[in-house]
């Protein structure tokens, strides 16, 4: 098969790969049925995260099962699957407790931009569709896998609730769909931070009341203003920098809180500044797996269309493409066919 | 009267100062009927934080109402009232919110190591007893001002549920009183960290179950090793340092919370290191104002006597030497008779 690998900063090639193979009773292979580029594949891309071999890149799914090892139980060939981007055994006590990234036997999950995925911990990681879904709700289920998964995560680490005035830093697709996770909640306000038109209009769609286009102090002093003053109830940060953060952190009021998903790049939060904002935080790589039988109800009730935040669909050779267009933000997130 | 005034480091002095009067028509005059010293006033008395003027000391304060300004109608002379160490307005929106130091007219305490102190916002910062409490009482009421109110909010924003395994990092009065507030809201399982004999002694007393006396990574080796590998759900950090803080996020389970009150000094969160913790945070000043109208009837009912923290009682007149049994951990907390 032919997967697309990392060899170096702005360096993506698609090349040929051995077809994986069941090597642990406990694993499946899939065939993906869409991949996809997501935004902390850029951080490597961007020679902001160091690359030290090539890696072969991805790590969002879903597919059918091909193939499952002689342990697994739970899915079975022909069945759609989605998985995270972290393989969990979903029994050890953190998994228990609904934080499978941090599950004791996790590992995270890469070579998903290509035909065919080994998918460890099958029966922990896997999560079945009660029958075969159609073509076009491939691109909402395979959002569940990572991206809205974490924005959900983001309004969940955020405390939204019924009626919240939330704020979400980062219009990226976590973003945007943080937007849409915080209007499932119940949010009365949503306050989308974004200078880009597009993903503008998909914040409103998805549920933003209002959009402010000022950053750092100035998006801060303006998210005040929309608030009397008081701040946010939650706070959703999706980017990762020490700007974003502190914006988000002084965005929210006392006693409200951040839920933070951006990957941490450079960021330092200092003990004596934080103390004294009285913001909760709460946060890290997202527990997809707890929220995934839930996600995948609603979209395939059709609650909600997170499929909507890919804006460019190429084939999986084309992956180089995909990333140039995420990394210059001309696209939103791209779906690799495969 | 008397009070007690820092001049620099290690250089505490009680001398003749002028009585407080009404200013604003919102302020009271109390005679307190004790005073003491708490582990903050330790961080300038240590030189840790700069002295730049002679400073009235003292934030923990109850007593008998002498005078209220002519616009204060919830309190009036006679009253026996407990204040907060941050006065408060008790009615903005991040008071209504429970976050009353985040108050858009908060101001810290000062001065109340003396026989009378001004309150201001004394409508929104002060709660009288239903009657005037006996002579016995007034250690523990005291305590709630500050130290026990400190306690409580760190179980709080850790989190504390019933049957919760907790762990408290720091066995000064606030840790100790930690450890009494986590026993209160039905923890299941305290382990106290602590070396000090007198300090585990009480912390046993106020509901302790198991005593770590490691500390840093070994103290959190220790703690994993107490719980089967997962680590506590909620964590109290009563101490301030970056050992104290990363001792407390290491030793709480992923999806578990830390309880911040220890006021930080040079103290550094790494965003990734944090990230992948997976550990809620929540602390800054207690808002003890929130907590007062259920504080005082768990003192009053027999409940609880948070007042034992105070092993060591001396006249206002000898501060100096209350602050030098703290700083030199000969006493837990020392009570000033007035």
């Amino acid at each position: 098969m032919k997967g697309a690998v990392l060899y170096g900063p702005g360096d993506v090639r698609v090349e040929a790969l051995e077809d994986p193979t069941i090597v642990e009773p406990t694993d499946a292979i899939i065939r993906l049925s869409a991949s996809c580029i997501c935004g902390s594949d850029l951080w490597p891309y961007r020679g902001l995260q160091p690359v030290t071999e090539p890696t072969p890149m991805g790590h969002e799914y879903c597919g059918i099962v091909e193939e499952v090892g002689r342990d697994v139980k739970n899915v079975k060939k022909g069945q759609f699957v989605i998985g995270s981007f972290f393989f969990s055994d979903n029994t050890c006590p953190h998994c228990r407790h609904g934080y499978q990234p941090s599950c004791v036997n996790s590992q995270g999950v890469l070579g998903a931009q290509a035909p065919l995925l080994r998918v460890k911990l099958a029966d922990g990681t896997l999560v079945a569709t009660p029958e075969l879904p159609s073509a076009e709700m491939i691109p909402s289920l395979l959002a569940i896998s990572d991206v809205l998964g974490t924005g959900w995560f983001a309004a969940d680490a955020a405390n939204v609730r019924p009626g919240a005035t939330v704020a979400v830093v980062g219009d990226g697709a976590v973003g945007l769909l943080g937007v849409l996770s915080a209007k499932q909640m119940g949010a009365e306000r949503i306050i989308a931070m974004s200078r880009h038109e597009t993903r503008q209009q998909l914040a409103r769609e998805f549920g933003a009341t209002d959009i402010v286009t000022e950053r750092g102090d100035e998006g801060v002093a303006r998210i005040k203003e929309l608030t009397n003053g008081v701040g946010a109830d939650s706070v959703l940060e999706c980017v990762g920098t020490q700007e974003s953060m502190w914006q988000a952190i002084h965005a929210t009021r006392p006693g409200g809180a951040v839920g933070y998903v951006g990957v941490p790049h450079g960021l330092a939060l200092d003990g004596w500044d934080l103390f004294f904002t009285h913001v909760r935080l709460h946060g890290g790589p997202a527990p997809v797996r707890r929220y995934m039988p839930e996600l995948i109800c609603l979209v395939l009730d059709g609650t909600i269309n997170p499929g909507k935040v890919f804006d460019l669909t190429l084939p999986l050779d084309q992956a180089a493409e995909g990333y140039r267009a995420m990394d210059e933000r001309r696209a939103i997130k791209a779906l690799l066919t495969t």
